[in-house]
């Protein structure tokens, strides 16, 4: 088997794979910020996982704690029984974020995924509320099995389905609410009364969308004036990407639900949670939402350690100004631009806006061969997203930024 | 904290948790079929995390591996792109299970849960035929998605939807199919043309109920005659479980797509992978079906190691042996019982069906307490599933089945 | 505009028209079970506007009471305002036909087609319940609007509707109900508990098949023992048309509502009524269920002269002497065809199954040529229907049965 | 049995009756605008059958060609069969309606109500776009039946349907449709390409609510671009209610398929006709939408006659006039009541929105004794509804617009 061997890969796996097509080589180790391919190739990682690697490719202090729980023959895969590992997660978590939060949320572990945490949430909103429809935003992202992908807007996604995507109701994000309150306080609307509000603070996959605060309060005024739960996916945005612990962090909002994933378990195995209002998981009966990864000790050991970032404020201070310099230097190469480059976001998840999937394309293969992993999300993927490890070291993102810069320029010369 | 205080999963954790309550204690650690718990009682494992772990708890192999793996900073998380591990494993199961079948199956990785691999199973199979019904099977499990959900039988679950379960068409498992052929051949049979049969060779969740050959056959020559995909749902008695790789090896089967997951991440970390014919694959397009944790490194480490045990046929008769044993005892327990006890199983997936749930608990209950978990499944819960790892020495089998025999003698007594 | 001149219907009416083209002339006038074209050409009516023109076509006692009715200033349209010609309606229809029957149901107009009638009677089962699965049989034909086309079986029909017709699940027409039985009362099959059991007693468009009152019964009891109303829709079948008012009467059934349409009218005017036990009426509220032409004053007043033929036994009796009269002459059209022909029916509504699409096509065109106007039904057409007027003379009857008879003979001989 | 006695009515009709309740009398005979009931009382009518009595109540011209067809034993039944009556009628059609207008619209009889007409034209949508979501607005009211009662708006309605109502996508009536249309161009909005454009050119039921011509252009090209077809529902307020024959002649627009009901048939017997443009057309198979009472002999010859008033413009002129009368007093008693009335309409369908359904409930029942018949519509019934036939007196149009205004006052004086 040569370097970068991608035989076996065009050969044997599914047509479905996508991001190995975007960065076509075989990459054989990683650490922190930086992948490395069979070549020897090092590329700075503006991309993390999709927003899983919040602490970076094999985090030291999570691998340590890893090795060691496996030479402790500690509990691997457990479901939903009780294990020390898990319950010393929860006290984790508890302490660290919910109690200074002054907070009593159940903890749910769904299947580990995004999607599974979401379609936990809407079976319990449907459940509490006895009504079927949920609302959910254009360009919003949650995930793939039928019932968070009827609430995933992109067509491409939904058009997978084979089935109509019913239930949902849609709204465009981060507009007026005006004539949605009005549309739904008139009962000859022909509007259902809604189950849930499902929002991301901020859209991701959909562009980096970022919702304000204002808008956010106001949504979940509606909610709660029309009886419906207001569940909060922070999936990609949430475990300290944005510079609080929680992307809505400060904003005074008291969601019923909030969907974590992705960044829960630290190290990037899986884990899915669900912080669930008391009085509404009171509703589930035993074992009614299954699933057989649900307890997975590798995820609660790293996802434990990855707490500590959180007991004080000089790790997401960090953040904030690792933020603020992309920011900066994103809005340099936007206006050094001048086509109506467009930069969005908060903390660590940035956005650059090219208004143009092929220019955004073009840019993602420049860097890739230069060295930097970054990934297009939005309409079209126009939106080149950046998303590194929030433990990069400075140098890299400086380098990063650089390689970025330059493949910007690169593409604006030869056009 | 004391030994096996439970007190934080109470307060904090969801109440639709499930198997802590039946098994209520906290586990501490776990080698091979033992579990032991905090206050350091041993239990003997026929649960196996619900068919996860075949090759047992902390196998000494796999952990070995992942340990290195992590040393050598490999890539825990992937998503879709390529690795070396990645290939490592796929190069495997093309050596070890798809040649010697002389099998070309497209490897699809879907969200690591068997839900999300069925998931992406029925969006294939939807848009190769253009049709939205699927055929499934009264006691059926699937998972818990809406799209896979739907096609799971079980009204506790279906009843937490809280939407209309749609697009599925149900007939009895295991019955006559003349009826259901005669139906679909008449166009004014009120039956939309299926887009696929999606059928358990085994019911796990069902209650270990069995499909013969020729039903199988029969069901698979009705899809192809009516233009429908046959799917093969083997996550649960696929990966050696039942004396051969897959539950349906041997009955001349050529399925168009398989499910796999559970088993096939080797150690207990999450992963599923769809077997798809290239001829259907090819109705993807890159990532139509994605999700963030489909690339788990550990899991591929692991679940090479896995392969290692099929590579000849010692392991698989081993399996075949210990199956006889657990099936020669549980038909003496049933016999002497002489309450209309059944048993039914192949391999190492072995059910005594006790015909009444609450008959099935209180053994369930005594068996923990004795040191022995295994759990129940079926209607109300009443069979009494055994599957323990795969890799179960036999004093720990013989123990196990010890506990449980006694334990229903016991109940007899009592009663 | 010269006689049969059909260029109009050609360029201006919509390709959807059907009959026009089976039967390709244009009618001008018609008395009881004779039509006669713009060519005077007389043709013997055995179709009876699809089982509408129970009482012959322009009915002598119902047009003078029309007549009389429009000379008076009777109302023609009133809703579901009350006027006197509808209280004499059901007066009449209270005397004849429930009274007899020591029945006390609420009369419930619908909109004046068999469609609107039972979409009504879906939601009223639907609302009664809480359910939303109506259970409904392969070869069943309800009609065209959404909710009553899911319930239709035949393809062709259904796949017109262009979205998926959900919420029904079908069983065989007139097979053995066990397993459905055991299907329903087993938690764990996967099938939602019914709203509703919604039957023909004898599928017209289905091909005239016949279901045994041990079946009904049967059905009946299911229905009661799962909670499910039990709907009969007698909207082809009753009126008259079997020999009995009710198609299901003396088979001692006490069915939770009775479609009617078709015949009830008298005239071949519009109009529909459900009969609805009492304790299920009470839960519609004023208005639910609203249509502009559910008060049709001239269908009220033919109507109630309808109600007339059923104050004694004399004409029910003549109605199954002229049934046993055609079943005779079909069985020797069938015998002596040799090939495999069947006939089945009740009363005056009688299928001769030719097992062949275009065999029974053919036959029906000769049948036209000939003067006799009958229709195909059942799957691919293939059973020629003969629903007379109830009222046709003998002569007539007989003479439509020797063209039947020669038709098919000569196809015969021209095979 | 007394004059006016309800007992059958309470004792034997369903429980879902309406209007009877709020005019409790029992009506006698009827002419022009004018009803009695059985104790000799005159009532004005203002409500016209729900707007199918444009022509008024035993139209004498109608009554004369209807009693001429019965003696000539025309035929009243005759499904989608060609008849010499159905012929007159489509040629006056043509020759009156479709010519003048440069039209060749294919016409299409469905089963004789508003809501089958509906359901037909979504069916075809669907086939020819191959897509199945249709945009519909609030306080849309487009029939009882799944398919249509999908696209009708208000929820006590919508709530008896008893299962979901699928497939529709709604927007706000009149209001802009910028951000309908940036949605839809937007392939990340999570909005299906929808398969039709289901307006009403004036909302009737909805409580009178009068589109413009700008916004029906706009909404028009807005279909256009995407695809779909625009439906425009013309049923309740086409047939000349407003002054010209369709409600929206003289705007300019081109619709793909015209709904067409109520008033069509002029008598106040049943019919309903779409008119769809051959290209859609052309998509329909014989008899795939059928219907039992799609052909209507009286009808046919009753909507002649119709016809006759639209061979010159006088009576369209006076139908004008006298909107203009109504809208001039009904402005009137809206200023005289100073809080907040408002008149909505468009020749002779206006309303007078009391912004308070109690409030109309009260006036309409004062109106009721003191003789005119009048009804509500629009949210909560909170709009009184003008809908006399076309036909009426002016002295009877006076009297009624007098008893409306002194039920008015009466009312103002006693609160």
């Amino acid at each position: 088997m040569q370097a970068n061997d991608m035989e076996v890969f065009e050969q044997w796996e599914s047509e479905v794979r996508g991001y190995c097509r975007i960065y076509p080589t075989v990459f054989k180790s990683a650490s922190n910020a930086r992948q490395v391919d069979e070549a020897g190739k090092s590329y700075i990682d503006f991309f993390a996982g999709a927003g899983v690697l919040n602490f970076g490719h094999n985090n030291e202090r999570m691998k340590k704690a890893i090795i060691e729980f496996l030479n402790d023959d500690g509990i691997a895969h457990n479901l939903d029984m009780s294990t020390s590992t898990k319950r010393d997660f929860m006290e984790a978590f508890i302490e660290t974020i919910q109690k200074p939060r002054d907070w009593n949320y159940k903890m749910q572990f769904t299947g580990p995924t995004g999607t599974n945490a979401v379609e936990a949430a809407l079976k319990l909103a449907r459940r509490v509320t006895g009504r079927t429809t949920v609302i959910a935003f254009t360009h919003g992202f949650h995930g793939m099995t039928l019932g968070s992908l009827a609430c995933t807007a992109n067509s491409y996604f939904r058009n997978a389905a084979g089935v109509p995507l019913d239930h949902v109701q849609r709204f465009p994000f981060g507009k007026s609410l005006q004539e949605m309150s009005a549309i739904y306080s008139d009962p000859s609307s022909g509007y259902e009364p809604p189950a849930a509000v499902l929002v991301e603070p901020i859209q991701a996959e959909g562009g980096v969308n970022v919702a304000t605060k204002e808008w956010l309060q106001e949504l979940q005024a509606f909610a709660q004036s029309r009886g419906a739960l207001f569940i909060l996916d922070d999936i990609q945005a949430g475990c300290g990407r944005t510079g609080s612990y929680f992307s809505f962090d400060g904003m005074g909002l008291d969601p019923d639900i909030i969907t974590l994933a992705k960044g829960i378990g630290g190290f990037g195995t899986p884990l899915a949670m669900n912080l669930v209002k008391p009085e509404h998981d009171k509703h589930w009966s035993p074992g009614e939402h299954t699933g057989t990864f649900r307890g997975q000790g590798i995820s609660f050991v790293a996802g434990r350690e990855a707490m500590r970032y959180f007991e004080d404020d000089s790790f997401l201070n960090d953040v904030k100004r690792k933020g603020e310099m992309m920011e900066e230097r994103l809005n340099k190469i936007a206006s050094a631009h001048g086509e109506g480059f467009e930069v969005r976001g908060r903390g660590m998840m940035q956005g650059l806006d090219t208004k143009d999937g092929a220019v955004a394309k073009e840019i993602i293969g420049r860097c890739f061969k230069a060295g930097l992993l970054v990934g297009g999300c939005g309409p079209a993927g126009r939106v080149i997203k950046l998303i590194p490890p929030l433990t990069i070291p400075d140098a890299d993102l400086e380098e990063g930024l650089d390689i970025l810069e330059k493949s910007t320029q690169s593409l604006a010369e030869a056009a």
